[in-house]
């Protein structure tokens, strides 16, 4: 029997472009934590988010988990929930919807479950994915995910991406990116202009690129009378229209009407708000995401409710690093029905990664690890950076709105906005 | 990479006593295929039907399986569905819900999975309930299982158990059964009497057993109304009543006025059955059985989906062996909301096994076995014995209501009946 002996959690920072969104602007560091599981000679990873209140989770998490066997998934559960006690630790932006206990359990848990499929799969010389049931396909697709940005972090030079604040530079940023990577479909997150500027951007990401399936992501700025607006103004033009306004009441009143399905991550984030979705047919699509879910197994329990309830299946994406990209690809390897391209923040980490090789995305897809593991190895030295940045940065909390909020001291934030 | 290197099939037969249902009686001998899967040095257990057209695609599955990887079960599920085409083998008892041909091959791929799990667990010398997760129990509750019956085979001697026509019958049968097994809940299977003398059956049980949970299934042998006018009759006297009646919508009508939660294996017998279910609000308990459902991991997903829409979860049985009770005990035992002791045929098989050691009901539950795979062993002896039993028993389909009209010409499975 092979059992945790220790558990290391490292908060990083790692530098982030200012990305616009409904919320404010992303900060100049963007906070993960890395878990390190240790169990025999063997270490297992996880990443998670950095937010101070979750890194105190995360720390009575870890403490709490010597001895436990690798293969006991259940009882890593029961003892994270009983050492971090009924807490909820809300995240401030609310990009990825409410905030529950359960759902902040599940965003601890989720983290821990990585890392101990990770040291299973190593265990026993076998991929993550075949821990979920084996792959069910060799390449995962990604999405280009454009933002609406600044040139650069006031006070600093621009960015290599440069300024996108108009329909020409969206463009300009989707040619950039898709150069790059070779992503055969599209994701603008918007919410940042007003919703006819935005629709103006899809039109000339769809003139520009033809054949590309397009989404827009306004995190739930609008009301349910201008999302049922734009949905007819962006007929035949969209993929899917995500989280356009709040809340599951407000999202069936635009999906009765919408041409296009809605997806989601902010009013379906737990097992708790799927009843209520089907039942008021609130979205077409669900946005797994294995941080807050609860975890690989728990994406593949959501992606089997999907497939039950004919429910399209996509994946959601925050800022992150090469451990997160490999269990997300991993999932989304074995998932049989993720019906549509992942989302991933890969293009604005600038090159910088915590892990030796991350994952590649060349012609839009990386190419499924069937190495032991999640298939990625630690870079010591790179976390040992990442962690003095953490150190010195000075930001302890993911806060859009307050770093928005200093150079433009009007901005408030408001969902919905328009 | 551990690789299929060859399956064997082996139809066996079994002693089964008369036991009365809503389709007739049992026969003299119950049918099951005991699956033996090779890969390297080591062979993976699967135990599944034995009806004729069941036989002959489990034969066109295993055909197609050499070099499959024993993670590969998303390949499994492939390489079955290609190898069997789009067939429908329905069962002519029809005791298990209505067939289709996604539930027919839900039914082939689940012996193999089974088998599968058996394999990766002696691999890596892991219990199956680790694969599934890991146990939340080390013990798993099985319920009495008591059948009206005749005292014996037309023709034959009475069995050990005598027979159970009538109130005082039942309850000597659940106080032997209870004697031995220890069982702390008790099912009666109905529908053979008419609804008065099955409620009696379940007075005089709550008489003589006055702290134990009971439960009632007709097998749908009911109208609607019946259903109804029995369920208020046995307010504050069952756990459940299973199937009372049969289809989503009559189930639905009877669920409205019952004081009681209704269960089924009947009208939720597959993914597809579950967004009507819930939309009607037709049952409050699904039984599990993953020989149907499609094998262990299906099997988890529906408890998933239960937990989700807040419905209980027990489980379902048909006659079996060693095999099948491990891996019912591995499923339960990995299952968080498992509410409900599991069904078990174990008490009519007579002692009757395939295995070298099967688990042991005793104080009503069964210990958890923490050996590699599913921790049972082939009998290879029995094996042979068994195999003899089905080349001379001369029984190829469960057919009760053929069995049952060879002694009661005038007798015709009707449902409902009353």
């Amino acid at each position: 029997m092979l059992s945790v002996r220790g558990v290391k959690v490292t908060p990083i920072a790692f530098p982030d472009p200012p990305l616009l969104n409904s919320a404010g602007v992303h900060e100049p560091w963007a906070l993960r934590a890395v878990l390190q599981v240790f169990a025999g000679d063997l270490v297992g990873l996880g990443e998670t988010y950095g937010d101070i209140a979750h890194l105190s989770l995360l720390g009575a998490a870890a403490a709490s988990l010597d001895g436990l066997d690798i293969y006991d998934l259940s009882g890593l559960s029961q003892r994270i929930a009983a050492a971090i006690g009924t807490v909820d630790a809300p995240d401030r932006h609310g990009l990825t919807g409410d905030s529950t206990a359960a759902k902040t359990l599940a965003r601890v848990v989720s983290a821990f479950e990585v890392a101990l499929l990770d040291l299973q799969g190593q265990a026993i010389g076998r991929p993550v994915h075949d821990l979920l049931g084996g792959k069910v396909r060799d390449r995962v697709p990604f999405s280009a995910y454009l933002f609406y940005k600044w040139a650069g972090h006031p006070g600093a030079s621009p960015d290599a991406w440069g300024p996108a604040l108009d329909p020409a530079g969206i463009v300009a940023q989707a040619r950039s990116m898709i150069d790059r990577y070779g992503f055969e479909s599209i994701k603008l997150k918007g919410g940042v202009f007003p919703p006819a500027e935005e629709i103006d951007a899809i039109r000339a990401l769809r003139d520009a690129f033809p054949s590309l399936p397009l989404r827009l992501d306004p995190n739930a700025a609008w009301t349910p009378a201008t999302s049922i607006k734009v949905a007819a103004e962006t007929s035949g033009l969209l993929e899917y229209l995500e989280d356009p306004t709040g809340g599951l009441a407000g999202m069936a009143e635009v999906a009765a009407l919408a041409p296009m399905p809605l997806a989601t991550n902010m009013c379906v984030v737990a097992f708790a708000d799927l009843p209520e979705a089907v039942r008021r047919g609130s979205v077409q699509i669900v946005l797994a995401d294995h941080h807050y879910w609860g975890g690989l197994r728990a994406s593949a329990e959501l992606a089997a409710i999907c497939r039950t309830w004919g429910l399209g299946v996509s994946m959601h994406s925050n800022s992150h690093l090469g451990i997160s990209l490999a269990a997300m690809t991993h999932l989304a390897a074995s998932t049989p029905f993720l019906t549509y391209a992942v989302d991933t923040h890969t293009p604005w980490q600038s090159g910088v990664d915590v892990v030796t090789a991350p994952l590649e995305i060349s012609g839009g897809a990386a190419t499924v690890p069937d190495t032991p593991g999640l298939g990625v190895t630690l870079d010591q030295d790179a976390l040992a950076r990442l962690h003095e940045n953490w150190l010195h940065c000075g930001i302890r909390e993911r806060d859009d709105t307050s770093y928005r909020q200093r150079f433009e001291p009007d901005y408030v934030k408001r969902r919905p906005r328009w």
